[in-house]
């Protein structure tokens, strides 16, 4: 069972495919369940309602999904919290000791935008870098959880998403702060699908980039220095996580940081992909001052 | 004039403080205009608006008011945007020097809270710190503004705002980052008023902050090193600001980390005040981990 939002950016609705009794994967209208995938439709048991109006066959087959742009699979959430070097190897291409707990930072919300929509490389950017990385889309309310086990309860499911870095305002950041790196428009594709955690183990799944169809990018999850749940406990120590928040658990090596390969530039097309989340593409194009302002799935 | 929310957190209805014919200020409903006040309120001339009603004669007379609890004056924000070391001598306490651009963090934006309401101290917090700031709400989406001119545009008005900080969690942050410290819930207590931009010159009023009764930060706006235009223009260069968006322009010297004076704790009482956008106060206490998550002005 996949969830994803369908239609032009801010009017999305919601979707699930699903394999029908031939073993057939369709694409079935969420409208008689809810407004959308969100806060509330998690933490309100919208997983299990979906999987319920399934077996029924009570939800509309959409004939024309095809024909539809491919929103991010979960609405903009109240926080986007990261996780920064969480892959050793990452870490070391990047000149830094791997952390000895998690290290935490947040991109603002209005970041969020669709797995294929173009995406801008901001005016004044030198080094604009792709990071794939798993997200983590919160189902409760959390806050000083007890333990890591506690935090497998709230994790509503997973997705892929695009950590785009501008290099060159990341690591000078004034104080050491990364922020400005961090908040471009339209910065974090998410996508194409939110699977249910009970549907993916996220423990060891191939994880991918490739720029231009060159692979940068080739490393599993079980790389990861702190897992899912380790770090949902250690985040809740800290702020108070909501239902359809996204946690970014951080990208393996392979990154343009590494001296090893070109940033990204206008033309380039970016794939990232996790197995059993699919596939994202990027077209990248050189955004103006003038260009009105993208905020991506926001409504 | 003088926006306020009034009523229980996440219930609090609009509301405006004015001044009647005979000169005596009274407090108006703004339900005839708006149902909260919020970004899409500011963005549609909002505060022409309800000049406007108060004109007219037309908004409906508060007359409980004094028995209602303020909220924060504005709705959750979509992001709060942080200035760091922006008073030249709070850097210096700090053990800093001053930044030669401005520093940009961010908080999450469920941790904004109520000017007066009681001040959680985080399970585990072992030097929690006051920092009274000048915040500035944005009124129109501005991104890659060609100057500070073009920024005062995009100005609604200022508030009175706490950036509550755990210190032990902020400084030692793995690889600098500061977002533990700056995230926990109920960190962000803001108001008690908003003043429209064209009511208030924002660049020399008296800030204060009080422990106890006893000063602690004494400053004039005036020794900020970037100025509100001059802020709101850069961090427009890294990011989407949005209608509602809260930016808080930094602290002056006088908190805790400076060595001077104790760190928070349960039972003291924070007194902050700007001139002009009045006084905040907080009793601080011991949360603990059963809890019920606080979410501040959530809706």
């Amino acid at each position: 069972m996949k969830f994803v939002r369908l239609g032009p950016a801010g009017s999305e609705r919601p979707a699930v495919l699903a394999a029908d009794a031939g073993g057939i994967e369709r694409t079935y209208g969420l409208d008689p369940l809810t407004a959308d995938i969100d806060g509330p439709f998690l933490a309100s048991g919208g997983v299990e309602a979906t999987r319920r109006a399934l077996a029924e066959g009570i939800l509309p087959e959409l004939t024309d999904a095809g024909n539809l742009r491919i929103g991010a699979p979960i609405r903009r959430p109240g926080s986007i919290i990261c996780i920064g070097m969480n892959y050793a190897a990452h870490a070391a291409e990047s000149g830094a000791e791997p952390p000895r707990i998690p290290v935490v930072f947040l991109k603002p919300s209005n970041t969020i935008a669709g797995p294929y929509d173009p995406a801008p490389i901001p005016p004044g950017a030198l080094k604009y870098d792709w990071e794939v990385e798993l997200g983590i889309i919160i189902g409760s309310p959390a806050v000083y959880l007890a333990s890591p086990q506690d935090a497998a309860g709230v994790i509503a499911g997973y997705v892929v998403a695009n950590d785009l870095s501008e290099r060159a305002y990341q690591i000078p950041g004034e104080a050491g702060q990364w922020t400005k790196g961090k908040s471009l428009p339209a910065s974090t594709p998410v996508g194409p699908w939110l699977v249910p955690a009970d549907e993916l183990d996220p423990s060891a799944l191939g994880i991918r980039s490739r720029i231009n169809n060159q692979i940068r990018q080739d490393s599993k999850t079980s790389d990861m220095l702190f897992d899912p749940t380790t770090l949902v406990h250690h985040v809740s120590q800290y702020m108070l996580l909501e239902p359809g928040d996204l946690i970014l658990t951080g990208t393996p090596e392979g990154v343009a940081l590494s001296g090893r390969f070109p940033y990204l530039g206008a033309g380039d097309i970016a794939e990232l992909e996790i197995d059993g989340l699919g596939t994202q593409r990027q077209e990248f194009f050189a955004a103006v001052p003038g260009d009105s302002p993208r905020t991506g799935d926001t409504k």
